[in-house]
């Protein structure tokens, strides 16, 4: 078999969940909200599995769900789209997999900011390229601009971008895009941004796609993610945005990783994008909220909290709390004795990495917010 | 961009049917039935939206649907498998891609028998990997052992098969299978064992899997889904079946190809598979006489139907009808002036090929065969 599968361990999303289910430990290791999902998108959903198509959808997704996106991003974003800069993929992770193969070439380079989403590397290295990473520094977690030029070499092909950022919760300043954006237009590179965070704003955050940076419509490839829309992660509904020509080589990538998507679910996506974005809001005051109840938990209970200003993450710096174990070791006595799933951001690199931090998910209830800090200060 | 995708086409099956909605044409090209889905499994699926969870399931499936496979393996092909042996995939060609990058490494060499199902080459180039091509021969299209060995080398890693076949409708039988068994166990390969259509058997034919060959059951990756079993194409459920120490591999090169399966759909199909097989006999029986009937009409019309003991696919032979046209031409002007959208066979290999043989899928309502055939009829 493949060596980079034979040695290659399980993502550590699904190992926390799987220990957690084991220990019967409160989950707040993988991302996923346990609330938050609007009911008339479960119902357009079984309208659609009775009355419309389970067969074949087309490979680059519903013409309605493709319209729906491109108007939904014109609304939010402001950008000029038509239904050919879309690609419906299974899922954000499909589509990084489908932009990392359709870019790279063997012997090409990617340059990724540490810490990154597990899936980035390996996709990476399984294209032939190698990863590159820039490991931002916490507690700022700063793009900066020398750090990143550094990193470029003849061999770049594409630049790897999560905007807002997991783990962190970063969303970066238009500084920071601004630098990615002449990076890459001054060396000629793709940018795969996985942007599947863009709504989750906390706090009144503003989010501006790289897309909408001058020269960038035509190299990036934009990553967005209805399961993070809709707090309905399990239905893996995703896409790619970009140019048209560059959507044709994506869709070819696609075509053979899963050809297509369930047409209900897209059916159910398109409805509710359609609907109007009024949710967005009471959305994210929903968020910010949990945000505050776990954050202002965790620090009576004697945590240092680092900002987070969207996803639905925040990390926790051990070190500072007074905690002498590494991140690792921390999350294996949380899980297995306190009763707390959370996720070692050592798991985010394969090089350079803080040792010191956890994130937790707050996209949950209240009592599984408390349930879940009263283990965190059992576990300290 | 990877050169390989922006050559690629796009996938015979999308541009057939694409053609056929432009022209308004009676859609035999891509193969999906029209008729055939259990409502108890829609209405499971209904029923999970609603009332389960919708966040990430387990990576490699729910338990509830690894168990329900393992188990109906067991009745129906006698093999002895346990959860440990599944991973669900979104669709099988999620699964043949993830068997493909999680088996061959640079420089490798897989065999397949063309006509092919056309991800299997593009997905074998992208994983580093050089396809073989073993070219069958109509019409009798049989894997023989001396071209079989022929292509093997000091190179190949893997043996790819699709049976029952899709284009053909040819059952392998035993001796052919045994063939394979023999060459992988002394050469020391994996066998990608795709058998989508083991349910689709025609006219009381009998299927029995590569897994089930002594010493084939530690190199076997087998590749269901759901979509054929129950005619629901578009819900994109599969799986693979290996020893557990293989699914443990293909299971992390599945987790960052699309980490996991919308959790409704899999629950549905859980439901599907636990009721038992009465289902198994109706279906194809109906199948049968939908063959039975696009053949008689088809050769009422003068066209040569070549034999199909499964799938629900048959070939019509050109050059025997008195047509002169090339598959794709005749292709061409049967959905743009006569009406109907069939498949080219060429479309199935890059190198020798067929150019007399058209694809058509049967699994239709009679309605849609009786119009389809007229169409073909039109197209003479
Ligand atoms: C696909 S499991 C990972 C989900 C997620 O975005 C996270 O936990 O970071
Ligand atoms: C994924 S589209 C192709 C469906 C199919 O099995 C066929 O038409 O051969």
């Amino acid at each position: 078999m493949n060596p980079l599968y034979e040695q290659m361990k399980t993502s550590v999303f699904e190992r926390m969940s799987l220990l957690a289910a084991k220990h019967g430990a409160v989950n707040l290791g993988q991302g996923f909200p346990d609330f938050g999902w609007p009911d008339e998108v479960l119902e357009a959903a079984t309208r659609a599995l009775i009355e419309a198509s389970n067969q074949y959808p087309p490979s680059r997704g519903l013409p309605a769900l493709r319209e729906a996106i491109a108007g939904h991003y014109e609304r939010q974003q402001g950008l000029d789209l038509k239904p050919d800069h879309v690609c419906v993929t299974s899922g954000a992770t499909e589509a990084l997999g489908a932009a990392i193969l359709a870019t790279v070439e063997p012997g090409d380079e990617v340059v990724i900011f540490t810490p990154a989403y597990d899936s980035y590397a390996p996709m990476i290295r399984r294209g032939g390229a190698v990863p590159r990473e820039v490991a931002l520094q916490p507690p700022g977690w700063r793009i900066e601009r020398d750090a990143l030029k550094a990193a470029i070499t003849p061999r770049t092909r594409a630049i790897m971008v999560n905007n807002p950022h997991n783990p962190t919760g970063r969303l970066f300043d238009l500084q920071e895009l601004q630098t990615i954006a002449d990076v890459a237009r001054e060396h000629d590179l793709i940018v795969i941004s996985d942007e599947v965070w863009e709504h989750v704003l906390l706090g009144g955050a503003q989010f501006t796609p790289l897309f909408a940076f001058p020269g960038m419509a035509e190299r990036t490839i934009k990553i967005g993610s209805a399961g993070k829309i809709f707090s309905l992660t399990g239905w893996k509904v995703g896409w790619t945005i970009s140019a048209p020509a560059l959507a044709g080589v994506l869709a070819r990538a696609h075509q053979f990783l899963t050809f297509a998507t369930a047409p209900n679910l897209q059916t159910a996506v398109a409805f509710g994008l359609s609907e109007g974005d009024d949710w967005l809001s009471p959305m994210r005051d929903r968020f910010t909220r949990a945000r505050n109840r776990m954050a202002g938990a965790l620090s009576d209970a004697g945590y240092v909290v680092l900002p987070s200003a969207a996803t639905y993450f925040l990390c926790v710096d051990l070190k500072a709390s007074g905690i002498d174990l590494d991140d690792e070791a921390f999350a294996t006595a949380a899980v297995e004795r306190a009763g707390v799933a959370v996720v070692p951001l050592s798991a985010f690199a394969e090089q350079e990495s803080s040792r010191h931090l956890v994130r937790l998910c707050f996209g949950k209830r209240d009592e599984t917010i408390d349930a879940g800090v009263a283990a965190m200060a059992r576990a300290k």
